[in-house]
Parts: C-alpha cells; structure tokens; sequence
C-alpha cells in the first residue's frame, strides 16, 4: 500500500563477517532464503512487507544473547518476531536487520497454581497457555484475540476483551527476563505480588515495542477460573444508547469481564460471515465472571441499564457453546469486515478516551466516515473506553487511504483532545511516530528518546519504530 | 541511631549565589532556619537527621521547575518532601541539597467522578483527597498507614491494607506532571484507562523515589463506594494457621477488600495502646467490599476456611464504628509496638514472597528474632505475602542494633530465594541499597543507573538513594 516510502538511505548491510559468525551459533536454524524473510517482513498492518536481511530461531535466553552481542558488535539491526500480528508495522526491517524468531520458545518454563503464576518463554502464545494450564483450574485471562506470542504481547502492551476486569500487559505481567544490548541476560522482577525495588523496569519493557531488548521469558498473574460464566447480547436503535448503557454500568462498578460493542456494519459482516442472525443494529456483548449468584446479580443489573436504554432482545448465551459462537464472530470481525469490500485493505484505528466522552468520540468519527464514503466496521472494547474503526480502503487508489488517513487523523486529534490516547493496544510501530509527539508532546518523547539512547546506544532494537533516533 | 555514617566527604556545599537567585523566586517561601532545616532532615526512618541547606514551600509546577532550573545549573542537589513519611531514609539530605516542600500545592485539579479519575497536586494527602470527593460516593483505597501525600506515595510506590483487592500505587496512577532535570514540566499520560503509547514513563516514575524528577501532579483511579462493607475478626492458636487461612482464600479467588495479620506481641501492643480485649494471640482482620449478598457470601466462605484452620472467636463488625476501632488500632501499629519498650527505636523490614512461601518466610524470621531474643511485634498486609517485623532497639546500643540488622538481612536473603522481593512497599532509600544489588543483581542495577544518567547527568535529583552513583 502506499504509505510513506520506508527511508531505504536507512538500511544497514548485514556484513559477511557477521552472518559467518551467526551461522556458527545458529547453524541450519539460520536462513536467508525469499520465502522465509518475506514471512518474517509482513505483519498484518496495511504496510507493504521490508524484508530483514537473515531470520534465526533462538531456543534459549543465551543464543538470543549471542545474536545480541554480534549484532552489537557489527551494529546491525535486530528484529525479535512471535507470531507476526502487529497491526502498526512492529516487525518491519525497516533498515533491514536480523529476525530473531521466537517462536520456537515455546516452553511453559514453571507453573505455581499455589501462587497464581507462570512462567513461559516469550514464544508461547496465548492459546497455548490457557491449554497447557487449563488442568490447574487456572487461566490467563488477555485476549488480544489473534493467537499471539506471550513476547510479543508483552512488547506491545496488548489488551483486548478482558481487559475491563483483568488489566492489561501492563497490570499482568510480574516480572520478564530481559537480553540486553550488551547481550546481558537480566530479569526485572521477582514473583512477589507487588515491590518497591527500585524503578519498574519490568514496566519499562512492557509496551517497548523490541526497542530497549528482547524479552525471552515472562511471569505473568494468572487467575482461577470462575466459577460461573454467562453472556448476552443486546441490540439498541442507535449507537449512543449503546454507549451509554457500558457509560453507567462502568460508573456502578459493576464488574464485567467482557463489554464489546459492534456497530450495524460490524454485525452485518458477522451474520454474512458466521452464518448468525443478530438484528443489523448497533450491538453489545457482554460477558460476567463470580459466583452463580455473583453473575446473576451483575446481569440483573446490566438487563436494567440497558432496558432504561431500550434496549431490544436482549438475550442470554448460558451454554459454553453458544457463548463460543459468539465470541469467535467477535474475534473473526478483522476478516468478516474485510469481505464487506473484497479486494480491499483495511485500516484499522485504535483510540481509547475517558469513559464519559465514549459517545461523542465515537458518534462523531463514525459521522466522518460517512461524510467520507469509507467502508468501515466498528468494534469496540467500550468498557475500557477503547474502540477500533476498520476502515477498507483500495490499496491502489492513493485518493481512498488518503481519505482513510485522514479520518483517522481527525480521530486521533479527537481523542487527544479529550485527554485519551491515540492508541490504546495497538502500539506505535511505524504507524503513530507522529501521533504519539501530538499526544505527550516533544519533551516526553525526548525523554523515551533518552533512554533508548542510554539502553541501546548503537541502536540496534527495531530502529525506527515508536519515534525516530 | 548509629547506620553507616553519610558519606560527608560528598556534601556539596550551597552556593551563596543560587541561594539569592532561589531567593528572588521564593521570597519568604525559602527558608534557611535550623528548626525548618531539621523538621525537613528526618523521616519515620531509624536513621539520624541530615539537614537539607535550604527549604523552598512551592505552589505550582512553574515554581518547582524555576528551582529545579537553578539547582541543575549549580548542580545542587534537590529533595522533594511531602510529609516525612519515609521509613527508608527517602528524604534525608545524603548530600546536603535544597528541599522542596510540596505540603502547600494540596490543591483537587479535577474531580471527574463520570469516569472514575481525580487529578491532584502532588501535597493533597491521601485523607484529605478522601474527604474532598466524598461526596461524589467515589473513594480513593490506597492506604499506607499514615496520612502520607500523594506525590510521595506515587514516588515510593506505596500500598498498604486495601492492596490485595484494589492494587497499588502501581496499579491506580494514570498520569503523573513531572519536573524535568531540565526544568522542563511534562506529563506522563493521559486519563485514557488503557495506552500503549510509548515508554511507559508514569510506571518509571512510579517508585523512583525523587530520583530522577519531581512529581508535581498526579491522575489516579477512584472506585465506586462499595455497596456493603463488613469486617472481621478471627485469632489462631499459632501463625501457620492464620497465615494457611490467608493463603487458601486468596487461592480460591475470594476478593477480599483486606487481610492483615498480626502476631500475639503486635496483639498484645493493641490492646495495651487501644484499650481493646482481643485475644493475645495471632490474629486476622477481614474487611469485604461488594454488593450486599456478595459481601455476606465471601464472608461465609472466609469464615469456612478459618473454620478449617481452628480459628477462635470469629466475630463480625459490621457497625462503622467498630469497624474503625479495629483498623485504627491496625494503623496505630507502629505506634502501639513502639510502646512495648520505652526509649527505643524501630527497625522495620518489609519483604514480600510468593503467598505459598509466606507462612515459611514469617516463621522462619520470627524463630530468628526469638534466638536473638529481640522485642518484637509483626504485622502483614498477608493478602499480598507482604509482612513488616517491627524490631525495637535501643538506638544506644550498637549490639542491639546489629542483631536486628543481622535478622533483617538474613529474612531479606530468604524472601529473595523464595523468589520474593526485599521491599514490598517501603522502597529501598538509603537503607536497602546492597539489597536491591542482592535482589535483581548488578546487571539490572546498572540499568537502573543507566537510566538515572541518562535523565538527571549531574545527579541533582536525590542523590545516594536506590543505588550509588
């Protein structure tokens, strides 16, 4: 797509030199072949792929911290890469580099259900947690929901779903082991629940986008399974009253642990793609975790803020399998939006506001597109005030993304000037340089700018991305 | 009390011009009097006074960023103060320095109950800051004990009873003003309740203890009024009892608002303090938050586990008043303990471990403080495997000091091999410098350091606390 040329002046040459003394470490788990850096080169942003020069697959912290240490020597970038599902360009070589691939890290290092947490390499997805742990009676609640890598959701200080009762990255993630610059192995943290140890490094690296280190290990809070689950689903006549029915349950302090919204074009693309019947009208999906009372009660009360809204049909998902069906239209709704317009790209926004200028933020976007012509889809995690607009342009038609862009932007500015931010799980990458100045301003950047150039000062981790050296 | 001497030979000296120029901004604001000097040089530690030169009282952050411009260009140190609460030597004046005293920027910014947030000056204590949005049926939980200000809860990463169910200081900052080392006023994010916007400079700034910027204004979360509030009592005929009952609710997921144990001398202090009858034995405080029939359902559940580990006399305290006897008597603790031996000083410890580990690392620290047959009372916010020994010396005597010394390093040694961490919530200040080497090893310590170069170069910014320079 048509974005911003990537600085080619920038790329680096991998020296012979280097990529003789990788090989030795690395030996057949080395490649430089088309195919497999043309994997390690994409994401699933709407950026055309850059290609790292060499992909490696490290099994241990210590190969991870050879690779760092030659790569310093030669001062040649590195790109560390899980599963590939950065929606900002995270994993783009952008001046080209080396791809460490983790994703053969993929051990469950220790499980300690007595204190709820685990510790797995950074290459273990999500999924395959919750799968591995699922006999302790325990789970990982954040769901990002693509399948991503423990690592990479720990670079990028992702969310989702859950987040509106369980946190995010940022509140779950105990302690990491960290590969330094200099190819020092390091941990942050400890498994104590909270500490006044000196500066939260731990939280330096969570949200670092790769550009401080490569994260290896992570122990992460995990939580006992509830001993009660219930969904619903409801309809509303506009979007507002949607809105504001999350609005006050979240001002009750009513525990949901999952409240998403999908606006009529979000739900049109579910039934087309999930084979559901759901009213194309704006939509909440809510889900609650406790005791069986606990749920009762939580839902009672949603059912009565959401009535006082008129809500219609409000319905209940008790069986696991129909919950199921739900949630995985939720999670299909990046590909069910993208056949709304075959052929197309989708960008997709990633704002997050004070709660109680939900509404606004979103009526007045959603007004843009239109006045725009922009196919789009919204969904959203309202109950964090976070939603994403999927914006389906021609990845040919210069005119149609520079209408995209422009919405987004009005968005951004928006959502800045309501205190909120420009990105509330997606992370910076390449995408929001910008957009990240205009919400902390130059000094802040500055100061992140600082300690990049302390931590890493030959910039070798993922450079170019968050802001530039 | 006789700890390592200040290494005065690093006093800077106050030049006579920077005190003029501080003077012009100031005016009757600055202080240079002993008594102020010395009201300013002591904390709640067991150290001696060290005298700041100077007292500056700021009321905006213009006014500290005018002082903090000054001092970087004399290269003079600076120390924020809020009000002397430090148990860790946090404001002691290691190298003489200008202290700035942000007691009178107690200023509410913004209330903004729709979406859960309030902004205040750093100088608003965390009482105050509850008396002032009372109103709006919103509180704010973080509760260290004393009436410490918000500025230096955020800068030691503070916590206390409420923080097994609501978190800590960690967890409930959403944006922080800063002063620079340059004088530049920043701030580190916005009231977006989620972001994955860069660096994450509030949770740096989060537990840096005045070292690298002064904190000038603070965002947090307030939470709804709970429902329904009850609280509990229950005694034990021995520790590992309470402290198994601890770790078995915590296990099955009860959300306790509170769990704070206290040992039979701590009891025993209570009662002799606060007029009370409790049993002199090891006891638990419960404190539940919820809904009506939520409340009264993880009560029942509470008292079955007790009931499984032989507690005595489990009784309720559902009235307000009894229930503020009871956690008054909690707070009064250091109070109480220092009672139980006229003229002496306390040394208090504050590691934290895995839960599972917890009632091993308590008994294994008492069994010490027993052989060594130092005064002594403990009490622990349990819920977090957090506890404090409070060990009462006699500040004349260098051996009494050294045994307690010698128990506190050898619970800190264990608390880190059982992956635990050497404070909890009092940070390291002076006192845990070789600790924090201990516990996260010099790699992570250079880090740290790395970090403090990078955004303080001539080390005004409370220098000799967390690590050497």
């Amino acid at each position: 797509m048509n974005h911003p040329a990537p600085p080619s002046a920038l790329r680096r040459e991998l020296p012979e030199a280097l990529l003789a003394e990788l090989k030795a470490v690395f030996v057949d788990r080395l490649s430089t072949s088309m195919a497999m850096r043309e994997h390690h080169g994409r994401d699933e942003s709407s950026y055309d792929p850059m290609l790292p020069d060499a992909v490696v697959f490290a099994h241990t912290s210590e190969e991870v911290a050879a690779a760092v240490r030659l790569c310093n020597q030669y001062r040649f970038p590195i790109i560390a890469y899980g599963t590939g599902t950065s929606l900002e360009g995270h994993i783009l070589a952008l001046q080209g580099g080396l791809s460490i691939d983790l994703s053969q890290m993929n051990q469950i290092v220790a499980v300690n259900p007595e204190d709820l947490t685990v510790t797995v390499q950074a290459g273990v997805t999500r999924k395959q947690l919750n799968t591995e742990i699922k006999d302790t009676g325990l789970f990982f609640p954040i769901d990002p929901g693509a399948d991503a890598s423990i690592g990479g959701m720990a670079a990028t200080r992702a969310s989702g779903t859950n987040a509106v009762r369980y946190g995010t990255m940022r509140e779950n993630v105990l302690s990491l082991t960290v590969v330094t610059a200099e190819g020092k192995i390091i941990r942050t943290g400890t498994r104590a629940k909270k500490s006044s140890a000196g500066y939260d490094l731990t939280r330096l690296f969570v949200g670092s986008e790769g550009t401080l280190g490569i994260i290896t290990e992570v122990t992460l809070k995990i939580y006992p399974q509830p001993e009660a689950i219930s969904a619903a689903v409801c309809s509303f006549n506009d979007i507002a009253s949607a809105v504001n029915t999350v609005i006050q349950t979240i001002q009750m302090g009513v525990p949901v642990a999952r409240v998403e919204f999908v606006d009529e074009n979000g739900v049109r693309a579910f039934n087309k793609h999930d084979k559901l019947t759901l009213p194309e009208k704006p939509l909440l999906l809510f889900e609650f975790h406790g005791s069986e009372y606990g749920v009762k009660e939580q839902a009672e009360l949603v059912q009565q803020i959401a009535d006082e809204h008129q809500a219609i049909g409000f319905e209940w998902a008790t069986r696991p399998e129909d919950r199921s069906r739900l949630w995985q239209a939720r999670h299909n709704a990046y590909f069910a939006l993208l056949q709304l317009r075959p052929g197309c790209r989708a960008i997709s926004t990633d704002c997050c506001v004070p709660i109680s200028r939900l509404a606004e933020c979103l009526l007045e976007t959603k007004a843009d597109c239109e006045r725009e012509k922009i196919i789009h889809g919204i969904v959203g995690h309202v109950g964090d005030g976070n939603f994403h607009v999927q914006m389906l342009v021609d990845p040919n038609d210069p005119e149609d993304i520079a209408r995209a862009e422009g919405v987004n932007e009005r968005m951004v500015h928006r959502a800045i000037a309501m205190d909120g931010t420009c990105t509330g799980e997606h992370g910076i990458g390449l995408h929001k340089i910008d957009f990240l100045i205009h919400e902390t301003g130059e000094d802040a950047v500055d100061m992140m700018r600082s300690i990049k150039h302390a931590l890493d000062p030959n910039n070798i981790f993922n450079p170019g991305k968050i802001f530039r050296w």
